[in-house]
């Protein structure tokens, strides 16, 4: 058991547990808090709260209940983001996870709805959990216009736009946007929260910065490597779509080759660092090598 | 020219002036910061913004660019919930303030990501203004799912629905989430940013009460009053659509009684407040009585 799969299985059905409960008891209306809680509770992997996390840990700060809330708050607004991606008028999918998507399910103005909700609810987490306008200014910049809705807005706007599909300069900032920037917050955010040195910090944003992009990298070949059983969605759906991303730009064995560069650069950015929770993260990407 | 109109007119062009230029500044996408533009430069009365700056008078705290900024992420959230509730899959409305709605402007997955857009960068002004995790806690937990979200999904829930079309205490509770919540919090934010007595606070807030509960019957009034002309939308929608709202619940008459008694009651509320710009604005309502 490495040090990463430990902490993971430790911390994992404590945010599980958090999410559950807090959604049950911090919603009035029991209808509107069932369908939040039906996306958040649809077997994520909670990949950003557990990096929030493994930040703390890495940094020698405690965590204890305040964490697990602002934690959970970036988990909050993840789940959002992905209820809009579905809807109709975006990426229209109808599973996600192997579950009926939140419109699907619920109708669209309640997925609609359901997101509204769980975004500020999940702003209003990370600042009670942290008590800091600077972590507030942190989400907000990083999912707004200038960061993961920018890039969803670049996904529409550039779907189907031949004059992007072999723009490399494009589709990376895209991506990074789309994906990228909420990761790099999730880091950063522990970062500042623990209140990291100046080098530490350093450290922490070039690691998150390329954890990031791998990620989506990562993300896109799951896309075409597994069966939609296995991804629990509709998969090869993104090349049938005229979506342009790094796979569609450099094909599977270069995008695999990106990866490997960019496990070995994550782990050079991590030199000096308590890395070993924080580095097995990147055993994720196996699969798909 | 009351105390009310002077401050008005002194301040509405400054709001104005500061969303338009720091929407095409801050944002770097030219696209999107358009579509978002769009939308909150389309001639709203800035009336949340305006409510915070008066209740900052009212307690002697000068307005700065702070102050400004802070004003200015409240109308962009509430700008984010005008572009959401005309979506095809809520309110299903062509026009606002006889202009095309966003969606209508530049398509729906346009509109939602405007509007995703908006409420992250409202929030964050309000912290850089603030520098307060308080103030950001009132602002998303009166947008969320216990505030103006909620009140939207108890609107969709229960058009159409007989059982609660003269639930007086039901239609109540849903119009207070809907408009009320985020008016109390123009008022209450400003209170508890400019550090005002507790006796300065309990009145303020009585007052915002009164005022967001009078707000909606206006609001309510304005839609058979006015002509779609006047009104710049479409009016007389909510009795055809079978929305319950508490003037299908009262009629024409009482709705217009209870509003001239909730006026009283928000002098009576602000008594030994320096009152005379906040009064002011019960001189709107004159229109629809």
């Amino acid at each position: 058991m490495t040090a990463f799969t430990y902490f993971k299985d430790e911390w994992t059905p404590v945010i599980d547990n958090y999410l559950a409960k807090h959604l049950a008891s911090e919603i009035d209306d029991q209808k509107i808090s069932q369908i939040m809680s039906y996306s958040v509770m649809a077997g994520g992997k909670r990949l950003r709260p557990l990096l929030f996390l493994a930040t703390l840990n890495a940094l020698g700060k405690k965590i204890e209940e305040s964490e697990i809330r602002l934690a959970c708050g970036i988990e909050l607004i993840h789940t959002y983001s992905l209820i809009h991606d579905d809807l109709p008028a975006m990426d229209n999918d109808d599973y996600r996870r192997g579950k009926l998507t939140s419109h699907k399910k619920w109708g669209e103005a309640e997925a609609i709805l359901a997101g509204d909700a769980l975004l500020p609810l999940g702003v209003q987490w990370i600042a009670e959990g942290s008590n800091s306008s600077e972590l507030v200014i942190m989400i907000t910049k990083a999912i707004g216009a200038n960061g993961m809705v920018g890039g969803q807005y670049l996904d529409i706007d550039s779907t189907n736009n031949a004059s992007v599909a072999d723009d490399e300069k494009f589709i990376n900032k895209m991506e990074w946007l789309k994906t990228g920037c909420l990761i790099q917050a999730s880091v950063e955010m522990a970062a500042v929260y623990a209140k990291a040195s100046d080098i530490e910090q350093v450290k922490l944003v070039d690691f998150a910065k390329t954890f990031g992009r791998s990620y989506q990298i990562y993300d896109d070949l799951v896309d075409v490597v597994e069966t939609s059983e296995e991804a629990g969605k509709a998969t090869h759906k993104d090349e049938e779509e005229g979506k342009n991303n790094t796979l569609t730009l450099l094909g599977i064995e270069k995008s695999r080759k990106e990866l490997k560069d960019l496990i070995s650069q994550a782990k050079a950015d991590l030199h000096g660092i308590n890395n070993e929770v924080l580095l097995g993260f990147l055993d994720l990407y196996h699969k798909v090598l």
